[in-house]
């Protein structure tokens, strides 16, 4: 028994499924299994995968689908810790110069958030310091966009997104329309750093990789207008001592923002915040659909 | 933006990913997860896998997680169906000339199956024709194995293992040891061709790829002896209408045995069966350690 034949044994079964495919009458779909074998296939052989390493590579995948429920998602975190999330926002989101860069989505994003006008509090009880947090929605080439709808979602003071508490509370969280001229502004708190969840299999491996599970304090936007790129993003806060090892790998240098720290005294709408107050500020720029990279 | 640049962006989330395992104490598990997201980045890449595809994936593998319990396992299913099982079983069951090859363990495998004496019925109850299967354990050198423990499952002749059905009945499946002279001999039924359970995601992965669910028959063997390894396979009825196209790639033609089919009358063993039987020979020959490849 040589190694040669060892692998051509091994190059048999991989030929084998691969051929299993050539009835997929989707071309697409074909094209997608036939890559996903041979890549999958190839780190075994590469690893030499053992009997363990597979039982336990269930085992997690099992665990993983267990813990995930309407409110845990460990597959998004899975993907994210191994960098599989950002790799694909990197491919269908490449970066346009001048445009705001996206980032990951995350497993915290619900739909039909509460409405709020121009200017309103979407931490709706949050606990946290307040934050203001304003700028122009603008396209690449210069001019603004009105009515492009933003969806906005962040961690309380404490790290948890609502949905991570019992019970149906929606706050840090809402959605509101840009101004006539592009503005938006909004009240809420200022994010802090958190955790991913990690007590789940996504946790015990960044456990036993000697990774930490922490993210840098950010605030999510979804932003959506009429002829332009969709951009999911972030805004991370200066400083952060975490922003250099992001969990999953999310943080880039454009998406950082100071956090501006204020004494009790009138907001910028005129407002009367009672005690000590943050603000941020940060323009989304889209980009027109002529301007895509094809 | 060129293409060149889009590509160098996403080289980095890679590095990126890659370098933070670089803390991981264990430098099998470093190994193995660089090696992992290496090889499923170069397919998101190479397939430029779109959100909407990625979302698919997300969705696959929860719906894989909720309809895995304690009697179903999809993700075992997956593995097989991607011929990842049988790939595995490559890499670490070299084939060894004269011995009996290795297949997959499938995810019907119970511990603590009831014991038979040599020549016991493992059916025990399950629907079929009677079938008398017999043989000698082994070594590859020649001596017989005494004292064997065999391990021995199957499906009934509707195609379902026992933990398929509701309830806690233990048929079609036991245990016992080889004789002095390595033989061993059992009745049981003779198997079915079936499919795989295709109600789950594997199921539609099978069916949007054109690929079927059916197994041909087979009944599955794990064998155990002291200072041998350990033997996990099946054997296969010769003439079944699925050997060239086993839907998690576990047939070799070395494991493909005749069923000699017989009127009522006297078996081997001195007993009358009622009606008309059915027997399988197959010698099981096992690997001694020290002649294991390395």
């Amino acid at each position: 028994m040589t190694a040669e034949r060892t692998i051509d044994q091994e190059r048999a079964v991989t030929e084998e499924v691969l051929a299993s495919f050539d009835g997929t009458a989707d071309p697409r779909l074909r094209e997608v299994m036939r890559s996903l074998v041979r890549h999958l296939h190839a780190f075994a052989r590469e690893v030499r995968l053992s009997e363990r390493e597979w039982e336990t590579a269930i085992d997690f995948l099992t665990r993983a689908g267990h813990i995930t429920d309407d409110r845990r998602q460990e597959f998004i975190l899975l993907s994210d810790v191994l960098g599989l999330s950002m790799l694909t926002v990197a491919i269908n989101e490449p970066k346009v110069p001048g445009a705001t860069e996206s980032t990951v989505f995350g497993p915290f994003y619900v739909d039909g958030a509460p409405e709020v006008p121009l200017g309103g509090d979407i931490a709706r009880g949050a606990a946290g310091t307040p934050c203001y947090v304003s700028g122009q929605v603008r396209s690449v080439d210069g001019g603004p966009v009105a009515g492009a709808r933003l969806d906005v979602w962040e961690a309380d003071e404490d790290g948890f997104y609502d949905v991570q508490y019992p019970g149906d509370r929606s706050v840090g969280r809402g959605r509101l329309r840009s101004g006539a001229d592009g503005e938006y502004r909004f009240w809420s708190v200022l994010p802090a750093p958190y955790p991913i969840p990690y007590d789940g299999p996504v946790g015990d491996l960044l456990a036993a990789t000697g990774r930490g599970p922490m993210r840098p304090a950010h605030l999510h936007f979804k932003v959506t207008a009429p002829g332009h790129r969709p951009l999911i993003t972030h805004i991370f806060v200066a400083g952060d001592p975490y922003l250099d090892r992001d969990a999953v790998f999310g943080v880039k240098d454009g998406l950082v923002v100071e956090a501006e720290h204020h004494a009790a005294g009138p907001a910028p709408d005129g407002s009367h915040p009672e005690g000590t107050w943050t603000s941020m500020h940060f323009d989304l720029v889209l980009v027109p659909e002529s301007k895509l990279p094809r």
